[in-house]
């Protein structure tokens, strides 16, 4: 099989023994508890989030057993996985034990892709498996701690091409000023970041209703996922940090959708125009974005605001200049195609498993379907969103 | 002029004089304040959040007086504009003074547009103005009061043709059963429902670094309209009232996007699932949106997660049927068009004004030329988006 037709899944989570370990030892979220359910059998239950919906959810092997991942993968045609620890990695840890198990998690992780069978006959160094690291980024990290956090990870760990972040940092958020000299080492060292969402809005958003999980995972985490964005927008670190490549979660979530309403609320706010050198869709394509959408109608539109980005750049960083790009008919043409470039399939395992016992999983075929079923996308372009975007986006191409 | 050619504004607020004497009569947000600026000048503002960043924003008649209203229109080439009072609305009132400062302000509105010109000469009955009424809808407001004051505007204000809505309703949300009475008096009123946001997400999501208004009104104001409007399709109110006509600002915020994903959410929790008649893409097909998102590839997304809603039909109620919809190439030929029905021009007056001295105001212009830019849209199809699905919908037509 040629290197183009292999399939990488780029959102996937694993929560490593090691991790689990800890998990199980705490008596408050984030947790892992075990119960016996009404019908007397054992469960094991995973509580992220304090009240959180339906008392969190059962957990088991999908979770952290190597094997289960790579029989996944089997089940769907998946030829590698960039695997990354789930939410909230070590957000709950004061910064000296998470700086320890930062290390051992990524040197778990590390092993764990390393000793992977290969990807493919034909590159046998192409293993399996990769991974995105942890940084210990908590409240109270030193931001000095940083920069050679990262060093160390892209220097001794050849498997883990990336870093996941949540959206807190710190404890002020990704646009911290204190944050730039992790920007700074992010963009040197060519690791991936992961952007990733977890908190959601509070259970005070959604109401007395009882709606389970719906609507902080179908709308807290997008919602999430583009403030964060988009404060990272709007505090100039794109602008910075021209080589940072920043991936994100749930195919962006809500910015592409939003991104012509943010231009204009920007352009009404000078003080906030005077400070960004583009157009805010001109970002958009300098982003990368998960194919984890459901819909090919979504995936399109992603692909869209995606690939008419480059008719928002400003040379002079004047954001009326973006004025004179053209949104007549027609000025889409090979838009959707050059799009498709920056976004990279993905299946949010091991979470949304079926309901019945199918080895086939709904919300996989879902998001491979929706690949297949955009319009416009060329067969090149739709085996790029599957797999080989992402083995040039993290180096496994050669 | 053909009545079909009629450009249609179904967006744009007023602050009634009773409304604006009202806000300038008190100490604390919402409020209108008058101050001398630092250059010497008399300015009253508008404030109305708490902690609102910039200290609220400068008003002047554009916010009141009806001939500035109708100058702004005739700039723009609008014909008519179906006003609603803005947010807050009567949401910082004790029931009673709301009941009373609602009859009111809807008598005011009626007289505001029964007395404004006629649209066109060749129908002399449609006048330039048209308006959304008020609901006396605050925390404690006994639902009973309700269907009353709907069956109240819709029989004695020939001109008003909606409401406007925000999301506290009486304090529980618009999925709060309590209201039951109030979907079903307006399905039978024939009066449409403007939801619009006003709360965004409260300034602790938006961080330390000041952005001024662009996060809450780029993020905020979409987020509140989706977590709404998604609450009431989950509470079954769309299943229970077909006749409900439900119209979203700002295109909808990120619904369309997350519809998918809101889809697998649901197919994953089958609590919610056994409730709703549907998939979730298919109340999209229910719902109208305004065309203000600035952009001709959202306008052409939002058309076509409408016109797909059909595909999701579910005979029996069961979510998995909805599997079988085709989502390959193809399947959405004629779908963008029969999405443009239940899209609708709009522009915010007086908000987002420019920053120069223009006549013709950038953000108007913007959002009609991404009208014009959408691909796909026939002639018929843009004036329906600018004019004619909005006298259709408000029935203006006849």
């Amino acid at each position: 099989m040629a290197l183009s037709r292999l399939v990488v899944d780029i959102h996937t989570h694993v929560y490593l023994p090691r991790y689990a370990s800890v998990l199980r030892s705490r008596t408050a979220a984030p947790r892992i508890l075990s119960r016996t359910t009404p019908a007397g059998l054992a469960e094991d239950r995973l509580v992220i989030l304090d009240d959180e919906p339906s008392g969190g959810r059962p957990v088991g092997p999908q979770y952290w057993d190597r094997d289960e991942k790579l029989k996944f993968m089997d089940n769907h045609g998946i030829d590698i996985s960039i695997v990354s620890t789930a939410n909230p990695w070590l957000d709950f840890l004061p910064f000296p034990a998470a700086q320890t198990l930062a290390r051992d998690l990524n040197a778990d992780l590390e092993s764990y892709c390393s000793t992977a069978p290969p990807a493919d006959p034909s590159a046998p160094a192409l293993k399996r498996l990769y991974g995105f690291g942890l940084l210990p980024l908590v409240p109270g990290t030193p931001p000095a701690a940083l920069p050679p956090a990262v060093a160390h990870l892209a220097a001794s760990h050849p498997h883990i091409r990336g870093v996941i972040l949540g959206t807190r940092a710190a404890g002020k958020g990704l646009d911290d000023p204190a944050l730039e000299p992790l920007w700074a080492a992010l963009a040197d060292s060519g690791l991936v970041v992961f952007l990733h969402p977890h908190y959601g809005l509070g259970p005070q958003a959604w109401g007395d209703a009882d709606n389970g999980h719906v609507l902080p995972l179908a709308l807290g985490f997008p919602f999430e996922t583009t403030t964060a964005i988009t404060r990272l927008i709007l505090a100039g670190v794109l602008d910075r940090h021209p080589r940072l490549r920043i991936l994100l979660a749930h195919a962006g979530g809500a910015l592409p959708q939003l991104s012509s309403r943010l231009a204009s609320c920007i352009a009404h706010d000078p003080a906030v125009a005077a400070r960004l050198r583009h157009d805010a869709r001109w970002y958009l394509g300098r982003l990368y974005f998960d194919a984890v959408a459901y819909g090919s109608a979504e995936l399109a539109f992603v692909a869209d605001a995606v690939g008419r980005a480059a008719r928002f750049a400003s040379a002079t960083g004047a954001p009326d200049k973006a004025d004179t790009a053209p949104e007549g008919e027609g000025a889409g043409a090979g838009e959707r195609n050059a799009g498709s470039r920056r976004m990279l399939f993905g299946t949010d395992h091991p979470f949304f498993p079926p309901l019945d016992e199918s080895e086939r999983w709904r919300s996989v075929v879902e998001n491979l379907e929706a690949i297949d079923g955009v319009a416009g996308w060329s067969a090149a372009d739709r085996a790029g969103v599957k797999g080989a975007n992402a083995l040039e986006l993290f180096g496994l191409a050669a």
